[in-house]
């Protein structure tokens, strides 16, 4: 593979800086760090399943789906973890494609490898990331779709898009927001769009199941729209039995945990309190808000690689170091908010690196 | 999903037919149905992987397939199922494709969606459906690729490709060989390609890990080539993560299981000349010759979907209605090659439809 410029490559940091992939503590890539209950359980039950090929229209992983963010299961295209859906997406939407950014790489990849035309716009930096709605409607002719993910990686914070999804609306633009982190937002329903997904054909939402769950190695994700010519494009370019048995299988289960999904919402309420109340106790860094499990930092006198190999060499700290995303530069980084044990050996390796 | 015209789509079966999935006799999916010691344990293993995401560049997983059959790690490219390579190879060759039929139908399928022009050649019916090598010969300047299955669905015969090979490098055009199905071949040493990887770079081979393995839930392929400009426009389009956590787990441990592997091949050798005897002996069909763990029959005086719902409602047994194959029509009909007592049903009830 090419470097894509993720994070969480633990297997080369392992080799690179001669630690084992098990002593790195991994706050690059954003996990949930609870495990669901029972969950041996369900995989054991794949096991069965894994032994035919899964239901090519995976009829009851979409019903599983349905129940717990309550849309038609015909609105609900299964992937490969999100990604899968991202790329097929690329096929099926006009030519030109606006992405705020900084953000997640993967949208500008595959707009780029299916041929759109990208347009760049910015996220106000100044302004926690927010978006310049005057600037959309100043400019709405010069894009077909806009692509935003909400809360924003990196840097985390939620943001209303009700607005921007009636302008939207109003001028005929589809709009795609990634809403893979907002399980992890305190008001979660106040700022999903997913309530809009039968009002607005003009609507595609992508979630991800394996974040908030904390396992992205099961690979699961899924589209959300009402707009009947997107799902006939996306399915006419789908590939077949691309999500596998234990993902499927587990479907049956997980939605349907209320105290996993309660407790680690709650979970991540304080301690992303904590970390944003303690990391902006340290020196020369400025903290931007967060409403998921993630907190982006600006660093005033470090580098974010030299930071980046001095936690890994003090305390097998891997973080994301947040230059190669677009629009933000060698003094940023992301962090993971992770277990308290763990979040405290974070701080207090980065107040002996930053100075109390 | 629209239909894709796959075999196996038991939920639906289930449904219409009135018959619960775990009683439907699947003789329309090709599966080794033993099941390798220790899976528990290795899925259980893959739990822990599960909650991390996967290597990008799933070195691990490329060295353990490497190991098995003995080519460069380079030259491995894993897949979820064959069928993400299928897609990705052909956004990476040139224009013209021909392609041998009858045959699985997502080689056309992936090829059309990527806007390659498609020259369907036919395997010769009449001559258990073999290569006409003069007639490549003749046509050679009319395509830039050949894809080819050995042994080829739905028929289930291996051939013998070396002078095809030589031909397709002599004229710089490339030959994709899907060998899917190759591990069930008795004298599979002889039959593969595999040997020929690092000397001649106009081979691509696709094999997939989980059909002889008996997991086709797991979700794990490859692709195998020494023509590092193809390996590259691979990896240019490469989604990223695409395999989850227990296939790359596992990997670890079904390649070393040599009993496994021996005692599948063996079990298939037997099994195969008993299915072929015995349903030689039935009326009013042709029972094609076959190499693997399918077998195809042509039906003299019913049809091929009439026998299928016959053997539903009579048997609860689901086969392989073949009429949608380019090249063939609704007299054929393709049959797994599953345990003794599954077959000796299987063989019992067509032998009441047929008339003895």
């Amino acid at each position: 593979m090419k470097d894509l410029g993720h994070g969480a490559n633990i297997n080369q940091i392992s080799q690179q800086y001669n630690i084992n992939t098990e002593d790195i503590l991994d706050f690059s890539s954003n996990i949930n760090p609870k495990v669901i209950d029972g969950l041996e359980k369900y995989i054991l039950e794949g096991l069965n399943e894994c032994r035919r090929y899964p239901d090519i229209n995976y009829t009851d992983l979409r019903n599983n789906i349905s129940k717990y963010i309550n849309i038609n299961s015909d609105f609900i295209i299964p992937g490969n973890g999100a990604t899968e859906i991202i790329y097929l997406l690329m096929k099926c939407i006009d030519k030109r494609l606006a992405i705020f950014n900084p953000t997640f790489s993967e949208y500008g990849r595959s707009a780029s490898l299916n041929g759109l035309d990208i347009i760049n716009l910015e996220l106000d930096k100044e302004n926690q990331f927010s978006i310049d709605i005057e600037y959309i409607k100043n400019n709405i002719e010069e894009f077909d779709s806009l692509f935003i993910c909400n809360p924003n990686n990196p840097n985390g914070k939620v943001q209303d898009l009700t607005e921007l999804l009636d302008l939207m609306k109003k001028y005929n633009k589809l709009l795609i927001v990634d809403e893979t982190f907002i399980e992890f937002v305190k008001q979660e329903e106040k700022y999903t769009l997913v309530k809009y997904i039968e009002t607005h054909k003009n609507l595609f939402i992508l979630k991800a199941v394996t974040k908030f769950f904390g396992m992205p190695g099961l690979r699961l994700g899924y589209g959300l729209t009402s707009n009947k010519l997107i799902i006939e494009q996306v399915y006419n370019y789908k590939e077949p039995w691309t999500i596998n048995s234990f993902a499927n299988n587990i479907s049956k289960y997980i939605f349907n945990d209320k105290k996993y999904i309660n407790d680690s919402k709650e979970y991540y309420v304080q301690e992303r309190n904590y970390m944003l109340r303690e990391l902006r106790r340290l020196k020369n860094i400025k903290v931007y808000d967060s409403d998921t499990n993630f907190i982006l930092i600006k660093l005033y006198n470090n580098k974010s690689d030299e930071i980046k190999v001095e936690l890994l060499r003090k305390g097998n700290i891997l973080i994301r170091d947040a230059s190669n995303f677009i629009g933000l530069d060698n003094s940023y980084i992301r962090v993971a908010i992770k277990s308290r044990n763990e979040n405290e050996l974070l701080i207090k390796h980065m107040k002996s690196i930053l100075g109390a």
